[in-house]
């Protein structure tokens, strides 16, 4: 089973780099490792995505507030969260060929799995990247390992700015870097990275119910990028595993080819965060609306990562089936994730009346619904497959009977579905809304 | 006039934090020089500015394809690029107060202008955000100066996938971090900055035409967000002021209140990055047309600040008027970047019947158009004035006209217009296609 399912990242990765989804991070200078770089494909399916989340959790909601803070924070942020101190692996050195390793993740801790030499003491390695900041030596800032932190300190001005009443919300998207010791399973766990995270603030007695309505955003999300409501499932964190401050956490683990492995969180955090960082900041961070006595919100944190995203969209819809007595590779992608939401092809390249009408097709429809491809490679055979494989719903062929070779079908084309591979005949005018429908 | 000016970016800074677009980084621990948080309304103004671009340079377009690589690369990329060497500030330290400061920014580079101390010997300072990356001492890695280094170091990646004919592109939108010595004026000059870059690759031949249609690009981008072409001016680098790889390079220079300074650059880099890249990687970054000699094509670089495009968009909008024989402030927003599109209103808070009836146009249109937001806030020339001041250029009231009090105005509301105060009554169901078509 192990060897199968290597095969599967294999097979995905492969197509990953193939066909311009994702490559790895500095691959001409042997690559960096933990770093991926998300090639024309990849960046569109992980705009649709974010844009997805940021519409559903920001923009229409009347309750939520947008976000974008800065990646390089004080130091004194960190101290104040326990980063500085706690966030950290235990990291073992062989004592023979020096390699490094996780040792909550070694089988055996007392021999070296790349040499078998002895293993060193285990120590604590704090994960968060440091850099000198201004031209004063000493003067250090960490890489945010974590986009909360950048919520947390810009509660105040937003409650300054906005008098929102509770509860409400401050929702971001944005990188978040972590110093792996051992990056692995491609996007999985990587050194770079990028969140979207909510901090839903709540007065103290009500946390349950906005709990549960944010526990169910996480499946609506789910269902909305075309992630398999079977392949998620939540993971209630027993008492001795969660936090101290929270009262209740659930992971959301999805069956990746690797195993099942965390997706998302969902946290109930208590005041813990905004406690924190008033003692840190010697700031008042309370709330209090008219006439009420001032108090710190208790906070919900979803924190949703976009790779894990990305390749749970992408592992869920990698396919492979027959078609036509023909074996092949597709992605069943979701219309809205799609990459490409249409290909459209002129049947003949050598065929000018071809070419230019569906050339104007193309043209009209790209106007409306910009992730439209042309594709005039090869026979119309390897054009489907090529669509096919990065995952295009449709492909439209202008025939000669567009152009008027059967009167009846003048000014209709094909559209091929990627699933069946059935072929419909519609209107050129009725496209645009055929689309759109979908997405 | 400096004071009249530096008065106006103050004014700019305090409208940028109370009404929620810019905050100071890490402010409630005493701020993080040169970093900025974009709150609500800023990060709305951002993802449009950067959207038009996207979809102007990128998705709309045959030739060009989209990247997001990773702010963590090889050091071997920027050995090659030069930057390791080369990318640095002359720095002096004052020898009796030990400030720092660029010596080419001092008029007298002899005195300290803090202490009027003995200045130090000047040297070069790498502006380059060095961190450990892995758990391997003394392996390092840069944050990137640049996301011009993700674009080069995919070229190959890019023509493997796609197998695009020349002239083709690559574009980006990323952050880049600059370890200013004196980050300054605002989010102008800062340490953390997001850009928006294009490689646009040629054949050596048919540069000029490339460059001269990337030139108007960069005057249709600037009508696309509202900055007005009268406050654009095109440098032309001379001669000696050029990189020597370089033929032609354009500084596009805005007005800022501070100065004139740089907006935009577009720069024909020759065959320079790919050459110095096959060099450093000692892979065949060569490009090849169907029976033709393998050559490294040349390339046209747009490059986009998207910090400085926000600054420009926001001081161009600032505008002081009277109206109603009363001051006010308001910010001229093109609707396409205007963080919030239109606001609706009841008349009257205490009037449930109105109430209803504006939430149910509110909701509408919000399905359609979700940078709509609700107020119900102070009497409605608070309202007004509220919504100038963060450039929505709609308000939208629901009176008891629209009950039917008057039944020839029966499902209509009133639209006051942001410039010019103007009040026109409009029906409910041309609202959304009113907006959309402006926008």
């Amino acid at each position: 089973m192990a060897e199968k399912e290597n095969n599967l990242m294999e097979k995905i990765v492969s197509l990953c780099k193939r066909r311009g989804f994702v490559f790895q991070g500095s691959e001409i200078y042997g690559g960096l490792a933990g770093t991926w770089d998300y090639g024309p494909l990849g960046v569109s399916l992980k705009n649709n995505i974010k844009n997805i989340w940021w519409k559903m959790f920001v923009d229409s909601r009347d309750d939520m507030f947008g976000l974008d803070a800065a990646i390089l924070m004080s130091p004194k942020v960190w101290e104040a969260s326990g980063h500085t101190e706690t966030f950290s692996d235990p990291l073992v050195e062989c004592t023979k060929c020096h390699h490094r390793f996780r040792s909550d993740q070694l089988d055996d801790q007392t021999k070296c799995p790349d040499c078998g030499g002895k293993l060193g003491e285990s120590r604590q390695f704090n994960l968060m990247f440091q850099t000198q900041i201004g031209a004063t030596e000493g003067s250090i800032s960490y890489l945010r390992p974590e986009t909360a932190g950048g919520i947390f300190v810009n509660f105040k001005n937003v409650v300054d700015s906005f008098h929102p009443k509770l509860p409400f919300g401050i929702g971001q998207i944005g990188k978040a870097f972590r110093n792996e010791i051992a990056p692995r399973d491609f996007i999985f766990r990587v050194r770079e990275l990028e969140q979207m995270e909510v901090e839903y603030f709540v007065r103290p007695e009500s946390w349950e119910g906005a709990f549960e309505e944010w526990r169910k955003g996480v499946h609506e999300f789910n269902k909305a990028v075309g992630i398999p409501a079977e392949h998620v499932h939540e993971l209630e964190v027993g008492d001795g595993d969660r936090a101290h401050y929270s009262k209740r956490t659930i992971d959301f683990e999805f069956d990746f080819p690797f195993g099942r492995k965390e997706l998302y969180g969902l946290a109930y955090r208590g005041d813990f965060d905004l406690s924190a960082h008033e003692k840190g900041s010697n700031q008042n961070l309370k709330y209090a609306a008219e006439g009420e006595e001032q108090f710190l919100p208790h906070v919900i944190e979803p924190s949703f990562g976009v790779d894990r995203t990305f390749l749970a969209v992408l592992t869920s819809a990698y396919t492979e089936d027959e078609l036509g007595g023909e074996g092949r590779v597709y992605l069943k992608f979701h219309p809205r994730v799609a990459p490409v939401k249409a290909a459209v092809f002129p049947l003949l390249k050598n065929k000018p009346e071809l070419v230019a009408k569906a050339r104007e097709v193309y043209t009209n429809l790209k106007k409306e619904i910009p992730q439209i491809v042309w594709d005039d490679n090869g026979n119309i055979g390897k054009r489907y497959r090529r669509q096919d494989e990065i995952g295009t719903p449709w492909c439209i062929t202008i025939d000669f009977d567009t152009l008027g070779e059967n009167k009846e079908l003048e000014g209709t084309v094909t559209v091929r579905d990627r699933d069946t591979g059935a072929q419909e005949r519609m209107a050129i005018a009725d496209l645009a809304g055929f689309i759109k429908k979908a997405l």
